[in-house]
C-alpha cells in the first residue's frame, strides 16, 4: 500500500509506514518563486501516472497523518528543509492569482458604479444649490430645465436678465451681495465639474465595452449594459444566467414580493431604461424580447463570436417591433 | 354703535346697519404696491384713535358679516372697486416679508450644511477610489494617511516609487494601462477639487460669522458654532434655549433613549468636537462649562454686546480648566 502526498513544493510517495520512497519536487526549489517558468502540470501528471494505483492522501488524511507523532517525525525533515520555500511559494501564488483576478469586467463595474454614484451626488448638491440660490432668485427655479442648464444659466446671467426673460417684475428674492453669491456659485461650478467627470467616465466605459463586449454595447448601450454586468458580477456570469433573469435584474424587490404575497409579477428591471422597452406599448413583451437578444449577444461576446452581431440583433428587434 | 373694519387697503367705519360712515385708505390706492413709501402705521393710529369707542370687527365677525347677504351687498362696492389693488397689495406684502426673511443666519446654515454634505460626498468618492485604485496598487492603501494626501500621492508618484517607499517588492496589483489609470485619477482629482470647495466655503463661513456672531465664532469655532445655529434654526433661537439644551444638541437620540428606557443620560452632543471638551478628562463637566459660555456668548451676539467677549470667555474657560 502506497500513499501519495502533495504539497506546494512537490509530490511525495510513502510506504505504509510513511517512509518516503519517491518524490517529485517542482523543479528547482530555490527558484520556486519564479513560478511562471516552471511547467508544473505536465511534470505532475507524469509522476502521478507512474503511481496510479497508490492511495492519494486527501486534505483530511493529511491533517490526520501530520497529527500522528510518528508520521510527523518522518515528514518533518521535508517540511523543515523547505518551510521558507513553501511559505514564499504559497504567498507568491496567491499574489499572482489576485493579480490575475483583475479583469476588464471589474474596471467596467467600477466605472458604472462611479457614474451612478456621481449622478446621485449631483442630485444631492443640486437640491442644496436650488434651496440656497432661491433666497436670491426664487422665481428662477429649475423645475423644468435640466440641472446642468440651470447651473450654466445662473453662472452666466445675472438676476435681472433671468427675471426679464421670465417676465417677472416683482421678485421675492433678497438681493444678495457679490460675496454671498460667489459662495453659492462655487456649488454650481462644482456640479458642472461633476457633469464633466461623468462625461469622461462614460467615454472610458464605451471604450472598455467595445473592447470586451461589443455586441452587448451595441444592443443595450453602455449604461444599461454595464449596469447588467454589475448586477451579474461579471460578463461571464451575465452570459450564464437565462434571459428571464436578465429581464428582471433590478426588479428583485418586486419579484420577491410577488413570490411571497402573490402581487403582480414584475415585467422588467433595469432594462426599462432602454429606448426599445420605454417606448413600447406592451412593455412586458418588449422587455422579454430585448432580454432575449441581450442574453444572446453576451454569449457571443464571451465565447468570442462575431463583433457586429449586436447590431444585427438590434435591427431584427426593431424590425419585429410589436409583433 | 359703530363698527371698524380693516383690510389691506384701509380701515372702514360702519354704523350698525353696515353703512360706511368714514374711511381711511392707505394713501394712494393706485400706488399701494410701492409700500415702502407709505407711512402706514402713524396714519392708521390717528384714525383708530378718532374712533376709539367703536367695536373693532375681528376676523370671525368679518367672515360672519361677509356671509350675511345684506351686509355683503353694502360692502361689495368697496371690495369690487379695490379688488385688484387689494390682491396686488397682499401679494407684494407677502413678497416683501419673504424677501426680508432671508437673513445672514440662513446663509450660514446653508453653508455649514453644504460643508457637512461635501465631507460626506468626499468619503463616498474616496471609498470607491480606494477600491478601484487597489486593483493597481493594493499595497498602497490609505488606512493611515489623510484622504487628500492619498489623492495627491497617487496623482504625483507612480506605482514603482510608492512601492519603493513602502519597501514592497512583490505586488499583488495588476499593472493597469495608462488609459485605465487616467479614469481612476479623474476621481482623485475630483476629490481634491471638493477639498478646495470646502476650504473656500469655510473661509466664507468664518467671514459671515465674524459679522453676525463674533463671540460665538471666537468661543466655539466656525464649524461647531454654525452647526449649533443650524440645529437651533437661527442665531436667535440659539440664544433663546437654555445652556443645557446647547450642551445636548446633536445627542437627541441618546437623550430620548435615556428618558424612555432609563439608559445613561448623554453628557454632550455636537460640542464634543470642540478641543476643550474632546481634550478634557471629565468630558461631561467640560461640556457643561463650554455650553454655559456658548449660551452667554450667543446672547451677547444677538443683543449687540461687545465683540471680544467670546475671547474673554474662552480665556476664562481655559484658565479654570478642570476646576
Amino acid at each position: 500500500m502506497k500513499h501519495i502526498y502533495s504539497n506546494a513544493i512537490g509530490t511525495f510517495v510513502f510506504d505504509e509506514k510513511f517512509n518516503v520512497i519517491d518524490k517529485s519536487l517542482f523543479k528547482d526549489v530555490s527558484r520556486l518563486s519564479e513560478l511562471e517558468k516552471l511547467e508544473l502540470i505536465s511534470e505532475e501528471k507524469k509522476f502521478l501516472e507512474k503511481y496510479s494505483g497508490a492511495d492519494v492522501i486527501g486534505f483530511k488524511e493529511q491533517i490526520k497523518a501530520i497529527s500522528d507523532e510518528n508520521t510527523l517525525n518522518k515528514l518533518n525533515p521535508f517540511f523543515d528543509k523547505n518551510k521558507k520555500a513553501i511559505r514564499e511559494l504559497v504567498i507568491s501564488q496567491t499574489k499572482k492569482s489576485i493579480r490575475e483576478s483583475v479583469t476588464d469586467d471589474l474596471l467596467i463595474i467600477q466605472t458604472i458604479g462611479s457614474i451612478d454614484e456621481t449622478t446621485k451626488i449631483i442630485n444631492m448638491m443640486y437640491r442644496r444649490l436650488n434651496d440656497w440660490y432661491s433666497y436670491h432668485n426664487p422665481e428662477f427655479s429649475a423645475e423644468d430645465i435640466e440641472i446642468n442648464r440651470f447651473c450654466e444659466l445662473i453662472l452666466s446671467k445675472d438676476k435681472k436678465n433671468l427675471l426679464r426673460e421670465l417676465k417677472v417684475s416683482d421678485t421675492m428674492g433678497k438681493d444678495l451681495s457679490k460675496r454671498d453669491l460667489s459662495s453659492i456659485f462655487l456649488l454650481a461650478k462644482e456640479i458642472l465639474e461633476l457633469f464633466k467627470l461623468i462625461e469622461k467616465e462614460e467615454k472610458y466605459l464605451t471604450e472598455m465595452m467595445s473592447k470586451i463586449c461589443p455586441n452587448l454595447l451595441d444592443l443595450a448601450g453602455h449604461v444599461i449594459g454595464a449596469r447588467l454586468m454589475k448586477h451579474a458580477g461579471s460578463l461571464k456570469n451575465l452570459a450564464d444566467v437565462p434571459s428571464s433573469t436578465v429581464q428582471l435584474y433590478g426588479a428583485e424587490k418586486a419579484l420577491f414580493r410577488h413570490m411571497r404575497s402573490g402581487s403582480k409579477c414584475p415585467k422588467h428591471g433595469l432594462i426599462i431604461a432602454h429606448d426599445f422597452v420605454a417606448g413600447a406599448i406592451n412593455k412586458g413583451k418588449a422587455a422579454r424580447q430585448l432580454a432575449d437578444k441581450i442574453s444572446l449577444a453576451v454569449k457571443v461576446d464571451v465565447f468570442g463570436g462575431k463583433k457586429d452581431y449586436g447590431k444585427f440583433l438590434l435591427k431584427k428587434l426593431i424590425k419585429n417591433k410589436g409583433k
